[in-house]
């Protein structure tokens, strides 16, 4: 039971830094005008979310130094970016709600929206700016870099929706580059900043990422195998929507030729239940749910392993080991 | 006739200075993929312009060091910046049209010039990230205020639109953050990276914002009594969308009553050379062209006091005295 216990405080722990966050959050001072400038940042600012990112930053600062504070700037910055790409990508996908609310261009509108997205990403470099002089040059490359990476995959996301074929790779490069990227520079910015050495602030940055693509893949079959009583989303949605994910391509990377005819047919079939049900019977005869959990192992895994080198105690891990279970819902 | 000459020559050093930019603009490589994101920020930068703020730059980091080239990542900074905004401008404005051809929104479409907006802000800071360590907390700290101070500029002209009354001070304000403050960093940017002493680059800073107020109040009387042979735009353009310029503004503020109705029932004027020419009618009643000019040569003069200030000599000044006169297309 030691174990549990170990993982039970963990995810208090967790909190402990949700909360610091949000108190940061909260109590950053916008100015009051041009109000439809300041009051979408503060809105999609405040309704919450995981606050995933923030707590990598801080939970590596922590593992390096024993600060979490230290990392208060870049935690927020990575936050306020992420803020950022909501916006902007809300507005893209034409999406009328984010975590239950009106989305920034539906409750104002989308000049507003671009707007308010642009300031978001000038302040997350405000705050990424208040580094210390001597590894300012450091975090703005990795910084740059990644939120380059992170439009890149978006339009990447875009691009897939119009295109004939996508490979598995490139869908796994889409993942990594829009989603998995962020996660790992908010954990090497919070070495950084917690002076880590350079190959463990890489090793970091490699196990955030390799983290965020297993949890991607993980969002893929939950979004077709999930309990509906315990799933955010509407089961099998991504079918419904003909979504090119990793299961499906990999469904018509592997199925035969009558297979495949009867996958394209459902794309255009309008009984819901009727799409839903036998899109999952031809996954089943091609094992495409135990193939997505294999790769989503193996980068789980890597990710593990990418931890493992890292030249810190275990009992100093335990935190980042602790929120890699909690974010794939597993006990080891 | 000694002026003149210097005056020449300067202008053909504009020249210098433009092709150098233009040459480095030319063989920036962008990545070839995702295409649709790396294209369009190629197109609008290649679109031409007159490269004022990249020119300010490399003109003020001279003016201290003797050499410009040492301006080049600051000065591609703010030339990149000022694309950014333009495409996310234009899709705000619904604009058909940029410098004769097509805008980035209707060449591709808003989702293509949101994204390529984006990654031009971010690869302006990877510009600015080079500069040498020592001057990159000042670099990023005056760059961030300025963006920021752009942002809160255009959303207030965007609030102009939808506002009942607005004051001549809120429109000062406006076409300073708007416009006036990118040219004042440029020229503040190149200082210190060209080494001037702190009241120096203040003092440049200053030069540049007052010029660009002055510049842009320019601009408001020639779009309604320019000569339409000189003029690029339509003349009247601003009266016929009854644009809320220094000149109405300044008009609706020292009418009498019966002049200020007939301005606003003008404004629903259908019959559009009637309309401009009896706009024009009042504003001849009121002085109004004499009181904008008024404004605009307080603003120049100040900048000319600006640059008298600076620690040079006469000589070195020339180019920026010489640009300023190019700019407002005055003689002295």
């Amino acid at each position: 039971m030691k174990k549990d216990e170990n993982l039970k405080n963990m995810l208090a722990q967790l909190d402990t830094y949700r909360d610091y966050i949000s108190t940061q959050i909260s109590t950053t001072q916008f100015p009051s005008n041009p109000h439809n400038l300041y009051e979408p940042a503060k809105y999609i600012l405040e309704l919450g979310g995981k606050r995933m990112r923030p707590i990598l930053s801080m939970m590596a600062c922590e593992l390096f130094s024993g600060e979490f504070e230290k990392a208060t700037n870049v935690a927020m910055g990575v936050e306020i970016f992420h803020n950022f790409t909501l916006i902007h990508d809300d507005i893209m996908d034409e999406a009328p709600l984010r975590r239950g609310k009106e989305t920034v261009h539906k409750k104002w509108n989308s000049n507003v929206g671009l707007l308010s997205g642009d300031i978001l990403m000038i302040e997350s470099y405000k705050r990424l700016a208040t580094a210390r002089p001597e590894i300012l040059p450091e975090i703005l490359k990795l910084y740059n870099i990644t939120a380059i990476e992170v439009c890149e995959g978006q339009q990447m996301d875009m691009d897939f929706e119009e295109s004939e074929s996508v490979s598995i790779n490139e869908y796994v490069k889409m993942i990594r580059l829009k989603t998995a990227v962020l996660l790992g520079c908010s954990l090497k910015l919070g070495a950084i900043v917690g002076g880590a050495a350079n190959k463990d602030s890489n090793d970091l940055y490699d196990f955030g990422t390799n983290l965020g693509i297993a949890f991607q893949l993980q969002d893929d079959i939950l979004d077709v195998y999930a309990d509906q009583n315990k799933f955010g989303k509407q089961v099998g949605g991504d079918i419904i929507a003909n979504k090119k994910t990793f299961l499906l391509l990999t469904a018509l990377a592997t199925a035969n030729a009558s297979q495949k005819a009867r996958l394209e047919s459902l794309f255009t079939e309008t009984d819901l239940e009727k799409k839903v049900k036998e899109v999952k019977e031809i996954y089943a005869e091609l094992n495409i749910k135990e193939k997505a959990e294999e790769q989503m192992n193996i980068f789980y895994k890597t990710a593990m392993q990418n931890l493992d080198a890292i030249n810190a105690t275990e009992e100093k891990k335990m935190p980042l080991r602790a929120i890699a279970m909690y974010l794939m819902g597993r006990e080891s």
